[in-house]
């Protein structure tokens, strides 16, 4: 790769367990660019975290480009894409094609937001979901999976910019499974194999949690952030 | 204009009064291309929108182009960059500069959903406001002032991205002012500027609101949704 592609002066400051930089992550061992990753603890941001975003209060990713920050996950990806030309597109070409991949990647994000109704409340899962938000959940998983269709990934054949916006949630399927008390396999067989499908992929098995992992630190968040039942 | 740039095949499902058309009626007015609006009753929408837009239950704005939806207003304004690469063009071309653009146009609709929490409640203007949404207002419209700074548009000299995302809320900025009980031109000096010098634009004018219009149309909405007091 040329010089000006190398990605040697791109710093990523980054939470291993955010799928927000899990996207980035993801993009970059896509395109196959060198970063440095500097990982935050978002209990003390860091001073450059926290001027390198400041409209979002220190909110992670950023990615710093020659010292330059870029914010928030999808801008980052599209980034990506226009800064660094010679590596492989995530976004098609097609103009259709392109803002289809941008509705999409910006719908998979609410996945998690419905998770959250499901995981984070004080009974935990010993408790019946509550029936609005596990329908609510159910109704994304359903609509993602009517999207991907019977293809392979959701751009086509190659893993592209809605894979990577969705595949870092594909690892929060089985704690969305045991607290909405549904089975993906049943509810959304194409989307359960895209899960499996993608994880075997190396950009995605050296950036996520396995999915047993995301589901034991859910329980430890909760219990920090709600206290003892 | 070539036929293929004339935007005859432009159909837009849209909502006068909706910011996130006034999106998208701006950028084809600035693009100069022609459209067929269709205004919809949110009470009843029609089977072509919620055909158009099931993920989002038929959310406003669409915009039909040869018959094919694209759905959210950002992802049409990119799309009409795409789709029409011979009008002007609403982002700039660097990649840091597009990738700033593409944050600052997301952030820009804070704004709005900060105001809900100004506006939307039963004791309405004559009570003070609640102190921590009109601190999160005020944190939102200065920290949009600061980016503007000492320019003519958030695009620099030319009318761009961020300043068509942003100006349907310039007309919503006496409705916060009165709700949160602050002076947007002591405040905001700069963005009240801004607002001024885009009210007076063909492609703005024609397509919002005046500001005591917006503030009219929410008293009655208010009432609407929360009942009589």
């Amino acid at each position: 790769m040329a010089g000006a592609e190398s990605g040697s002066d791109l710093v990523l400051l980054d939470v291993f367990a955010s799928p927000y930089a899990q996207r980035v992550r993801i993009a970059l061992a896509e395109k196959g660019l060198a970063y440095e990753s500097t990982e935050e603890d978002l209990a003390a941001k860091s001073d450059l975290l926290r001027r390198s975003n400041p409209a979002h209060g220190g909110k992670v990713p950023v990615l710093l480009h020659a010292g330059r920050p870029v914010c928030e996950s999808l801008v980052i990806l599209e980034y990506l894409d226009d800064a660094f030309p010679a590596t492989p597109p995530l976004l098609p070409t097609d103009p259709y094609a392109r803002a289809q991949a941008r509705f999409w990647a910006e719908y998979a994000g609410r996945a998690h937001l419905c998770g959250k109704r499901l995981w984070l409340r004080r009974d935990g899962e010993e408790a019946e979901p509550e029936p609005e938000a596990r329908a609510e959940m159910l109704a994304v998983l359903r609509t993602l999976d009517a999207e991907l269709g019977g293809r392979e990934f959701f751009g086509g054949e190659a893993f592209g910019f809605v894979d990577v916006a969705a595949v870092p949630f594909a690892s929060w399927f089985l704690t969305y499974e045991r607290h909405g008390r549904f089975a993906m396999a049943e509810e959304c067989p194409g989307l359960a194999a895209w899960a499996a499908r993608c994880a075997r992929r190396d950009s995605v098995a050296a950036n996520v949690y396995p999915p047993e992992k995301v589901y034991q630190r859910v329980l430890e968040y909760r219990q920090w952030v709600l206290g003892p039942k």
